[in-house]
């Protein structure tokens, strides 16, 4: 019998949920001292609103749920999309819209939101990549200022730091200004998010990939020059000038643009004179859904090829739902590469009570109940074939002691360690 | 625009998902200490698993999901059977199967499962049910002995009064004495399951209503006499003497049920002596599940009309999946049903650090820093509108206390206590 989970899912063995939840527990308790609360919305959603756009390829992947009391057979000709009215939600970004729709009346102003769930999406399966995975996000609804961005940020690294992420870096960007280089280069506006796609890609492609695409998005070798030239000369920039230079290289960029990042710098700065933070301001971050309106950042750590974390603000998503914008801005952790990279859970004690067959079963809770009740971990188990090996077998399952529990014994069992691989 | 969640589907807000995490983590804590361990499965199940007859009902309401890839539209007299590859989970005991099957070659022996997490069920909607909701089972797979159902009935009790739900009361029965009871009437063995659908509504519709039903399952009045005699000679009895009477009065059923009965009788009675412990062996028990083979069992509260808890043993589950039955034992706590009879949880205290537009973002950013460096909840929120209904909000949204952060401000800000409604 074939008893594998539904393909491109799988299944979590003690360990792997021991050390998941050591993750999630870190970082939850981090983000509840930034005043964090989670919400929690249904796994469920309309199809409609998984397929309004916001979710680019994300939504060719969603699995679509059979409407109740269907006939047994359909029609001719019925389209799909008729026998569908439920789907999985592939993102936690767009149940969030919907849920400060509906709730926010009752939520404080502005709302701090955690959210920890499973998304699914039905991708072509792949080593290290699932059909249902976890994502972990926190947002801040009805926040206009670079308030929100520097809190997110500083809550996001401490997070992953207390998870024990140490030596991340922070890449700040903001669209705003990937807008105005498109514009300074004579791009009409339609073609801006092309642009941005091919420049997303520059960390894989290199700039020879990059130049060798922009032509068709229709720039000339002049402004391609004009381009490169701006966003290389803001590679690696000292964050302590980074407004003017910015003003300098982008002639065409907002106060409002130039002044926000600087804010935002100026915050960093105060945070790194505290505890260990790296940032930098990198031209080239574009990350890739296109609802971001500002500030978009992603943190790298140089264990993982991509990014452990990402974010951004997205002022004109919740409009969408709510019928006026409230600005917003997200951070989500990547938390299946996370668990991936980190250390497993440190292993808790825990006793096994090994009786043999002919002791009474209340000697056997009762001694289990009195171990219990030093708040330790205890678990009887029958005594069974060879001592040795079954010892061997404790000690591989995970048990750190055992108690040997005989009929014939008067005075109080013994607790020995259990040495495993 | 409509922004309710899925029809039946609710979100859960901030102060909600604080009280069911707080009731979650001391059902945990219990039963790690008994050694359970937490697995977790994909909600996703082949379909073919969801509809193979162990769910009864169930199986009626399940979310189908649709095949990727099909055609936009449906050929004739396609089945809608053929449209459908997987399913949303109903329970978690199907899964539970499916996940022992695929792992127990790395699971220890006996292997303590606890799970946790959503299952969904197309149901009529009706205040208080919903269409998502949370299971929480424990489940002792690979234990013949009577130790699982005594450590299960421990575990869950301890588990639900450390949760805050004392004063409960657990019921026990045996499907073997039920099946020698309907035995003893005379009755073939293929309407006993008929039998047992009846005694289950004895609580609802009394002895008038069972007895009414009983001549359209096979039996005569004096059988049905016979039948009453046997249940109520058994009800309240002494759980001292409880195998002595069993044998008595049901003269068919095997020794091995009686021993087991009268060692759960003793390992529960030695529990009594150590912390609070009502239980009562209940003839007219059944449980709903045809799987059972042996003990059955249901924790009752004065508060709910239905049962908070219920399990039991279900020796010849497993075998379907894996091939060669592994005797299993289960207790699952009715999740949605007990955080609704809890108060809600403590109020974490949470201060505002409330700032005047004027105040440079580091200064924000730094106060918030330092109070948090004292594990507290901390919250920066911009000053708006007049102070005193700003600071009713703040008490509303859950703030304990607030600082006041003004740029002209020289010596340290106070901390001020906020009373809320």
């Amino acid at each position: 019998m074939d008893n594998s989970p539904a393909r491109g899912t799988r299944d979590l063995l003690p360990a792997t949920v021991a050390g998941r939840d050591h993750v999630l527990a870190r970082i939850t308790e981090v983000y509840h001292r930034f005043g964090y609360q989670r919400i929690e919305t249904p796994a469920l959603e309309d199809i409609g609103r998984l397929t309004g756009g916001q979710g680019g390829e994300n939504e060719k992947l969603i699995y679509r749920v059979l409407r109740r009391g269907l006939d047994e057979t359909v029609a001719a000709d019925t389209p799909v999309a008729d026998l569908v009215d439920l789907g999985l939600r592939y993102d936690l970004t767009v149940p969030l819209t919907r849920f400060y729709g509906n709730n926010q009346a009752s939520l404080p102003q502005p709302f701090r939101s955690l959210q920890f769930g499973p998304v699914w999406r039905a991708e072509r399966p792949q080593k290290g990549r699932y059909r249902q995975f976890y994502q972990c996000d926190i947002d801040m609804l009805g926040e206009e200022s670079v308030l929100a961005e520097v809190e997110l940020i500083e809550a996001t690294t401490e997070a992953l730091a207390a998870a024990g992420l140490d030596g991340t870096t922070v890449r700040v960007s903001d669209r705003r200004f990937l807008s105005a280089l498109a514009q300074g280069a004579g791009l009409p506006e339609d073609a801006w998010t092309g642009l941005f796609i091919t420049l997303d890609k520059l960390d894989k492609i290199g700039w020879a990939g990059v130049r060798a695409e922009l032509p068709a998005r229709g720039l000339d070798t002049a402004q391609i020059d004009r381009l490169q030239d701006s966003i290389t000369s803001l590679q690696g920039i000292d964050p302590a000038t980074l407004g003017d230079q910015l003003a300098e290289a982008v002639p065409g960029l907002a106060d409002e643009v130039v002044a926000d990042l600087a804010a935002t710098a100026d915050a960093l700065r105060a945070l790194a004179g505290h505890r260990a933070l790296s940032w930098e301001f990198d031209p080239t971050l574009v990350r890739g859904m296109g609802y971001y309106t500002g500030q978009v950042f992603e943190v790298v750590h140089p264990s993982s090829a991509g990014s452990v974390a990402g974010g951004g603000r997205y002022d004109r998503l919740i409009g969408r739902s709510l019928g006026r914008d409230v600005p917003a801005c997200g951070f989500s952790i990547g938390f299946e590469r996370i668990v991936d990279l980190l250390d497993s859970a440190p292993r808790e004690p825990a006793v096994a009570v090994l009786y043999e067959a002919n002791v009474p079963l209340p000697t056997v809770t009762g001694t289990a109940r009195e171990l219990r009740a030093q708040g330790r971990r205890v678990s009887p188990i029958r005594r069974r074939g060879k001592v040795g090996a079954q010892l061997g077998r404790l000690a591989d399952w995970g048990f750190t002691s055992v108690v040997h529990l005989r009929a014939e014994q008067s005075d109080a069992p013994e607790e020995r360690p259990l040495t495993g691989k």
